[in-house]
Formats: C-alpha cells, sequence, structure tokens
C-alpha cells in the first residue's frame, strides 16, 4: 500500500505518492491559483492525487489514505482548516469534502508542521527522539517533534516559532507584533538587511553585484561576503547573530536531539551553520551537559512536507 | 503506600509525606546549610525521610519511593546531577546514593519541573493535557508538562524557559547571555527596575514608601501603585509589557491548554494577570482558534515542588 502527500501551498499544489520507505515515487502538480474557492482546490487536490497515483503506475485502491500539509492552523480533532491568511480559509471542512472526493481517509496537519515531521521521518532528523525543524523562507516556520510525533498544542495551533519576539519593541511583524524572531532572521529579514547595508554602501562590492544582477535576494550578501566585500560580511554576521539568538532560544526551551534549519538559505551550509554553532555553543545554558544538540541543515527540501503529510496517518 | 517529595533548595531542604490522593500529609525541613559537601546534604535528606514519615505517624516500610527535586540538570536516565551551580554540585550520584541511604527507590529531576508536574497533577494545572509553568523569583523558571509528563529534552536539561533573549544586546543575565527574559521579569529584575524609578524619582509616593519600608521587594511598586503613584504605575506596566511579551512568546510556542505563574509575585493576582492577558490576547499569533490558553496563578505553593517530586515514579 502507498499513501499520498499534499503539499498545499499558496503557489503550487504538489501531490505525491508514498511507498513504504518513505520514498517520494511519482508526483503531480498544478499551480494554486489564488484567490478561488476552497472547493475548487480541493477538487484540484483529488484531481492531482489520481493523476499521481497514475503516474507511479498505480490505482486508487492501492492507496491507504490521503494526508494534506496547509498552511494556517488546521484542526486535527475536526479536520476543519480553522484559519489560513494565506488561502483565505475559515473553519473549512478539508478534511470531511477531501476525503469524500477521493474515497479514502484524509488527515490534514499544519504545512510547517507536516514537513518537520517529514525531515524526522525520512530527512535530516531521521531516528531522532525529539526535533526542532526551523525553515527560513518568507517567514521563519516551525515544527516541534517530540517522541516522533507533531506537538501542536492543546488548539492545534502551536509551534509558531517564528513569532517569538527577540527584540522587544523592535521590527514591525506581519503577525502585528513587533521584534519577532521572524523579522530578523526569515529570508525576506535578510533581503531587506541587505538592501538597506547598499544603500547606505552604494560603492560597495555588494551593491556593485547586486545591480549586475539586477536583483536583491537572500544569496547576495553570502555570495558578496564570500568575493571579499567588508559590507556583505557585516551583514551576514548581524544576521547571523538574529538567527542564532532565537535558535539558542530554541535550545533553552527544548533541548532537541536534532535541530534542522531548511529554507532557501539553509543551501549556505557550513558558511550559515559554522559560525551559527559557535553562537549557540557560546551562548546555550546547557553548557556542562555531556549530550548537546545537532544542528544540521533539512535535507528533503520541498520533499519533506509531502512525505510529512503522508505520515500523519501514522501519528 | 505513600511517597516521600523532597524539595532541595539552596536555602532550605523540605521532606513531604505525600498520599495517594496527591496531599502533602507531613513535612520535615532543614537549612541546606551552603557551602558543605554533597554527601552530607544527601544524610541530611534521608534523616528527613523519616522524619516526615515519623511525623506522618507511619514508618519506612509504608513508602514507595523518593523522589527530589533539585536545582540544575538532573539526569533522569543515569541518576547524577550533572550540574547545579546553585548547590555546587558536579556529576553527583543522588539517585543511587540516596537510594542507598533510605533503602528506597530514588527519581529525581530539576526543581522546576517538579514543581510544574506537581501543578499538573494536584494544583493550577490539574487535569490540563500540556501546561506551562512559570515561576518569577530570583529568576524565571520554567517547567513544561506534556500529556501529562514532564518534558526535559533528549539531555533532560531542556525547559530553561527563563532564559530565552527577549532583548538582543539587552540586560546582562546570569547565564552569560544578554537580554534574556529572566533579566527582566524575574523579581530580582522587579527589584531592579523599581529602584532604578526610585532613584530617578526621589520625591514619590514610591521613594517615600520605600524608605519607610527600609527596603525594595517585588511588592513596593504594585503597593506605591494602588495607593496611586504614576511612578510605580510606569514601573508595573514596563514589567508587565517585559513579562506578558515572553509569555505571549511561549503561547505562540505552545499553545498550552493551562499557563501557570508561581512565585512571590504571582501573589499580587489580578493586578498582575489581567494586564498580562491583555498583552497576551492582543499579540498571540492563534487569535482565530476557538480554544485559547488559560492564564492562571499557581496554586500550590512551595508545595508544588514536593507533590511533583512524589510523582516521579509514575512518570
Amino acid at each position: 500500500m502507498v499513501r499520498i502527500g499534499i503539499d498545499l501551498g499558496g503557489t503550487n499544489i504538489v501531490a505525491g505518492v508514498v511507498n513504504e520507505n518513505n520514498e517520494i515515487i511519482a508526483k503531480a502538480e498544478c499551480k494554486t491559483n489564488l484567490p478561488r474557492p476552497y472547493k475548487a482546490i480541493l477538487e484540484d487536490m483529488a484531481a492531482l492525487s489520481k493523476q499521481a497515483v497514475e503516474n507511479a503506475g498505480l490505482t486508487m485502491e492501492d492507496v491507504k489514505y490521503v494526508g494534506v500539509g496547509c498552511p494556517g492552523t488546521c484542526n486535527v480533532f475536526t479536520g476543519l482548516v480553522e484559519y489560513s491568511c494565506n488561502l483565505d480559509f475559515k473553519e473549512v471542512p478539508l478534511q470531511a469534502e477531501l476525503a469524500a472526493m477521493v474515497g479514502k481517509p484524509v488527515y490534514i496537519e499544519n504545512d510547517a508542521n507536516a514537513a518537520a515531521l517529514g525531515e524526522a521521518v525520512a530527512g535530516a532528523a531521521k531516528g531522532a527522539k525529539n526535533a526542532l525543524c526551523i525553515t527560513l523562507g518568507t517567514g521563519v516556520g516551525g515544527g516541534i517533534i517530540i517522541d516522533g510525533k507533531i506537538y501542536d498544542g492543546f488548539n492545534c495551533a502551536a509551534a509558531e516559532l517564528g513569532h517569538i519576539v527577540i527584540v522587544v519593541d523592535g521590527e514591525q511583524c506581519g503577525c502585528g507584533r513587533q521584534g519577532c524572531w521572524e523579522a530578523y532572521a526569515s529570508a525576506t529579514a535578510l533581503i531587506r538587511q541587505t538592501k538597506a547595508a547598499i544603500e547606505q554602501n552604494p560603492d560597495s562590492l555588494m551593491a556593485k553585484a547586486a545591480q549586475e544582477k539586477g536583483k536583491v535576494s537572500g544569496r547576495t550578501a553570502f555570495d558578496a561576503m564570500r568575493a571579499g566585500c567588508p559590507v556583505a560580511k557585516a551583514v551576514v554576521d548581524q544576521y547571523i547573530k538574529y538567527l542564532a539568538s532565537g535558535l539558542t532560544n530554541m535550545v533553552n526551551i527544548f533541548q532537541p536531539e536534532v535541530l534542522c534549519i531548511g529554507g532557501g538559505i539553509s543551501h549556505e551550509g557550513d558558511a550559515l551553520l559554522k559560525p551559527v554553532m559557535e553562537h549557540i555553543e557560546r551562548d546555550r545554558y546547557s553548557k556542562y551537559s555531556k549530550h548537546q544538540t545537532r544542528l544540521c541543515a533539512a535535507a528533503l527540501g520541498n520533499d519533506a512536507g509531502i512525505i510529512g503529510a503522508a505520515c500523519l496517518g501514522e501519528q
């Protein structure tokens, strides 16, 4: 028997067929095409499920269930997506209606939580009893795995790890608070910090490189730092300080066996992880503990959400 | 059968006999008298256990086990206190040596974790599946209860909830970091903030009240605020802002069913809890969730640690 994992995103919907070794053996995808009514999105999810199964050379008879990772608050008890800002969902009966469409049991979960489960089952945190997965993207997403299971609080809304204030009265965050970690450590924040440095240092190597490329991305500062630009190095150093500050908070709170970092910026590898780890080693409360959290880059990329969603029925 | 719970503190050691309803039926206590060798402390703990049992009109035959809440990192797998700054313990075999002295199984746990378990078993968080307990004392202590059990990470060093940075580059914290929540929201921090305000406003009602009393405590600002002092109100407002900032972080991370606040400052009751709750309601990420965390004062005071310690064998 296989399972289907669906990653329902604001831009794309991807359905994957996942085998018993937690490998994706076929996929199907389409654009999310927002805004549109939720029923149309569910119909696409049902169609993609069938398409993916066909692409795997199987039929729906071979499918045990469908799991869905969805942005926002997914109530795993009621099967409702209580609220999703990105999708403009409010109290959407995703579980019940999709189950009726595909004729299979459906499980739902927040997308970041599903991705964390994917990394814990088959990725960078495989075998870890406790793990945290932090994704540095448009925002700072998080998922908490305790005893191999997703921890999402008593109301299924927990693990908003990007929304911890690390600078009281600091930068405005999209959530309404000021000074959230997300406002300092997301890719969006790094781009903002990079742009500010370019504006203040128009003659820097980084400014010239950005002008040549015609855009600023999460890589701009890292690339310019590697090319020897001191302005870029200052941007990266400051970004790493904020990132490490929140990560050390997470270590002091959770002492997870594995702390895994995903999202585009995690591709910087050791240029990111090494200095971050130095900060954590210096600052963590558990200096005297024999066993320390292992920091690593996420391994599965966008597949984490699909594999995690496909494991929701075993939670 | 009864169980013995011991609260091993930097100032006092208290042993309590706990019955099957998780009530303390007798106690015995002595001074910790630091500094002294750990063996002397263990001998006192064994003697207090016997004394408490005698005070209850029972014998050690009636005792199932002894649980100990101890400051620092207690490895529940090895039975070693890996490190306790307060007690100057390093790799102390508390479990094995105390068990040999009392002739009963011994369980150990960090004292804040034990207190959280006590509140979850018999206090303010009774019946809650998930709960956080925050103690506002010399520091900001924390305990995490998930599915009725203590969560302490893969190395037994988790739940250092006071040591999350809420102001990057902020006030120096005793742990070595700058800007920890503890450096803003502990009773110690409130006293420091109160003293600073008194120094800057020597003619304020609060300054006069402090001079009359001959000291500044965690109550000084709250009392002066109630007497109508605007300087005191500003101190309390600022303290509550920092306290609520960290508590909202905890809600966004854990979405616990119950968030319970202990320590001396929690005796302020609604003067503290009401404005804190207003901050949390305004700032939490889960604005749209039907079910929201319940904030309350801890119910058991210093007994929480004894009752929690007495429940360690059922974890």
